[in-house]
């Protein structure tokens, strides 16, 4: 039984090999699949606003809080998810990391700045009609989303762009950068499907449009509810995938910069 | 330079070590503090339904709704996690896979049945009250979600606990049983956010409790679900980090359990 262990053992290998292998997604087609999947989002959400719920405006009325939701979903999600893939790229791993860092911050700031728009969208909205703010666990939810992002890309530029953190606050901080990278993402996505449920409930009140007669409009919303929640676990499974990640993550070229500058 | 880069790489290693060891929490305590969470959850989530919704009954009122926030966050979430996170006990890391597996099985399967109780109580409450079921985004993705889960409860079974599995099928198999794990956990906290905010639009309609207010029901049901979210971060988390694995996961003791039974 010894050696036939040893034989089930080395083909076990084999067999993990192989299997490993049949898993082994090329990483540029399914990003294009990912991108194309964020860009569906994006329209759905823009389809439904135009569509459905009069357009968009800045009067302060419900035109003025459709900004709400495509701002959101464009800047928290798809943009966000953009951002946070952009060292996953392998035809990058052969060039200075530098480059890609102020891609990666750039991608995030401007996804952070349409989250500020879409937060100050509703705001408006609210302020304008005399409705409280900050009362729905959807609003605590996105609210603590967004700020758990301002203080990521924060502590990212103080600690990877700018020059003068040490090399071991770098090393400390990157895996707690990494870890809130993607669950600011699933928080997000989260936000995304408790906003779109709260607005079905609030739009689709009276007689065959109610939302539990699921007319068209509740369909077409609860289908981009679930394609923004899949392409979030998506973007997250991406991320986790150890054979997508950079290389040698502990880049020289950070440490070049830092001598560089004088650090 | 050379020398200097040298020097450098070489304390960017040790800063690297020291670092890592600074983040090193103990599992144990860690998941002290998240069993108590968990319960907490639960606690919270029957004082919510107990002292502001009238409490808990089988007569398909709205009493008989309670069953389903209690019994989804005590089966889909905590008993969940708990399911989940069996393999990163270290203590049983010695010892032989077999009686482990049976454990997160078993888990797994107790979480699976407080579920479908769950929604059966929903589908109870909506039938007798004449409102139609699955309209909402929440219901969609909470359906989706224990569709998922009965999937991943059922191949598991099969795959790993059954005998008669190929080590290639297993191998081939792990990583999506794994990924799965996770984002159901993600999508199930996910479904809990939509359904507590859905729940309270319903719930706080009128005069001073309206949940635009914020009473005291709604600061106590926003917070349970903020609870929720970070429990569920944090199991994955836990489940996400390296050093927690069980290391050798290819277990020979399931080989030997396929040899016995001549597989």
């Amino acid at each position: 039984t010894a050696s036939g262990a040893g034989a089930c053992s080395s083909l076990a290998h084999r067999c993990h090999h192989r299997s490993t292998a049949m898993l082994d997604v090329p990483f540029l087609p399914f990003c294009a699949f990912l991108g194309t999947l964020g860009l569906l989002c994006v329209a759905m959400v823009g389809t439904w606003c135009q569509h459905w719920r009069g357009g968009f405006s800045l009067d302060g009325s419900s035109r003025t809080f459709n900004w709400h939701p495509l701002l959101m979903v464009t800047g928290l999600v798809v943009l966000y998810g953009a951002a946070a893939l952009v060292y996953r790229v392998p035809n990058t791993w052969s060039s200075p990391k530098l480059p890609w860092k102020v891609l990666h911050g750039s991608l995030a700031l401007g996804a952070f700045v349409l989250t500020v728009l879409g937060l100050a969208a509703v705001f408006r909205f609210h302020n304008s009609q005399g409705t409280p703010n900050m009362y729905s666990l959807h609003s605590w939810m996105g609210l603590g989303t967004v700020l758990l992002f301002s203080c990521q890309w924060a502590l990212g530029f103080g600690v990877f762009l700018l020059p003068w953190a040490p090399t071991w606050l770098r090393a400390l901080y990157k895996p707690i950068h990494v870890f809130f990278g993607s669950t600011i993402l699933m928080l997000s996505v989260a936000s995304c499907a408790s906003g779109i449920n709260e607005k079905l409930f609030f739009s689709l009140k009276n007689g065959t449009t109610a939302y539990k007669l699921l007319p068209a409009e509740a369909v077409f919303a609860n289908t981009l509810g679930l394609l923004i929640l899949i392409f979030g676990v998506l973007v997250v499974a991406a991320l986790a995938r150890p054979s997508w990640k950079r290389p040698d993550s502990d880049s020289p070229d950070s440490r070049q910069v830092q001598e560089a500058l004088g650090g």
